[in-house]
């Protein structure tokens, strides 16, 4: 079965690289000229299109976290939407955090909300405590071949351990069963690039276990946080890519937030795009050198 | 420690009996009578409106399922906003089923989301697949003594064998690790009716091991969806609870939908009534003969 979205991210990595510009952007984020005349949610906005217009040519996706824009209320998802609208309208692969968990008609609930209407993406992040029956709900959008999800597998914090590490008397840990099952539901999705858009989101701090997970879940697409601000190195993540793709490595402050390391608050979009070239050229590099 | 809301939610329970109104408000819900010369955001608000009014003596909380709002866009969140603005006028307590999971800054983002603005309410549900660094980032407003969690722990639905019911090697399940920890980080917080404001979602259809966990988590506040619609008994409740307290169950179809199974369109909200107090008494005749 053919998936065209995730053929299409696949094509993005290999065309402008592995980068995910995180689109988490808090109301301090931004340079306060960029504040002046503005409300709250047009300043979102406008700090967000400069970013999207600055970085797209060499980023493959873009994720939007949205519990910024919650936090705000509805004048925070107003922003959120007028940025999914403004990537929609640029052809531009929306990766929407939501990180959602959730069965039955209240996950078919979460899937209309996301995959239609005002906020509308093309993955978005899911949370499997409840089970495969939290993920499929989001079948039917998935057959389309438009859609794609990302569900938590291996994450990198410390509070991991209380429950994704945990070894099952199968002899595996929590994280690999639902790997596993992950890719048990993929299997038939799986789309001409050798990947299925039932990604996983897979941390990149434990190198050792790179090559295994890459192995054990060789046609899972992984989303992976961690870069950077958090602490995860190029060749760390180039341990989780297969050849520089099979992937996307997320860096949301590094990004956003270049333009204060060098104090040029009215070249953040610059300082943004610099950050964004950086990373990918070093990932490259790391990939290369493997 | 003090906890308000905990022992507010206790001396509810106590007056009014257990049932918590789930305000999972679907458009087509709603009587066509309402829907005329009103926005499906007014329409949604409007109903909810008159089901609050009529429940709120016999029920000890209301459950506003934010699922059913985010699948109409802001529209459905301005429903959403006003309906928790109502909720709080009348000093009636909101648990707002968001089931969010994520850690650090973004966790800190939901907590703003919920616990303050548009949208705030006294207690929120969260998913743990990442740890329990996923629940600490809300513990300062756990602190303030006004606020309160439900994690989930353990479900009834099909898929919870897939992550929660695993046996791990140390000879528990998944779900009472969790619980375990929800009891471990819940326990400073214990306020005078004898519980925390870590509370736990606990399915009731598994009626073998209610005595169980009420004896194991014996100071966590319970949060028992599955009632009704969703196959859970009377009897099955029971077991769950203490004495008839210690915990709130949820209805949400099956009291606002109560009108359709009599013709009674005009009349949703008193058969929403009707129905939350027939679910009141069969579950106190339950607790009676235990």
């Amino acid at each position: 079965m053919t998936s065209y979205i995730m053929d299409k991210l696949y094509d993005r990595v290999e065309k402008r690289g592995v980068v995910c510009v995180g689109l988490d952007t808090s109301l301090d984020y931004i340079p306060e000229h960029l504040k002046e005349g503005r409300t709250s949610s047009e300043a979102i906005f406008e700090f967000n299109k400069q970013i999207i217009d600055a970085t797209y040519d060499v980023a493959s996706c873009f994720k939007v976290q949205i519990a910024y824009y919650e936090a705000l209320g509805l004048e925070g998802l107003t922003a959120y939407k007028k940025t999914l609208e403004y990537l929609r309208k640029k052809d531009e692969i929306i990766i929407a955090d939501i990180k959602r968990g959730d069965i039955a008609a209240t996950a078919k609930m979460y899937a209309k909300a996301h995959f239609e209407g005002d906020f509308e993406a093309d993955f978005i992040t899911l949370s499997p405590y409840m089970g495969m029956d939290s993920i499929e709900p989001y079948i039917p959008y998935i057959e389309s071949g438009k859609k794609g999800i990302f569900s938590l597998v291996r994450t990198s914090n410390k509070g991991a351990e209380d429950i994704e590490y945990l070894d099952t008397i199968s002899g595996d840990k929590v994280y690999h069963i639902v790997g596993d099952k992950l890719m048990e539901m993929g299997k038939d999705f799986t789309s001409s690039c050798g990947y299925h858009p039932l990604g996983g989101v897979i941390g990149c701090t434990h190198v050792e276990e790179g090559k295994e997970l890459r192995k054990r879940f060789n046609s899972m697409f992984f989303l992976i946080p961690g870069y950077g601000a958090q602490g995860g190195k190029a060749e760390d993540v180039a341990m989780y890519l297969n050849n520089g793709n099979g992937g996307v490595v997320n860096s949301s402050r590094g990004i956003l937030l270049a333009y204060k390391k060098e104090n040029r608050e009215k070249e953040f979009a610059l300082c943004a795009r610099e950050e964004a070239i950086r990373m990918r050229d070093e990932i490259k590099k790391a990939v290369n050198s493997l």
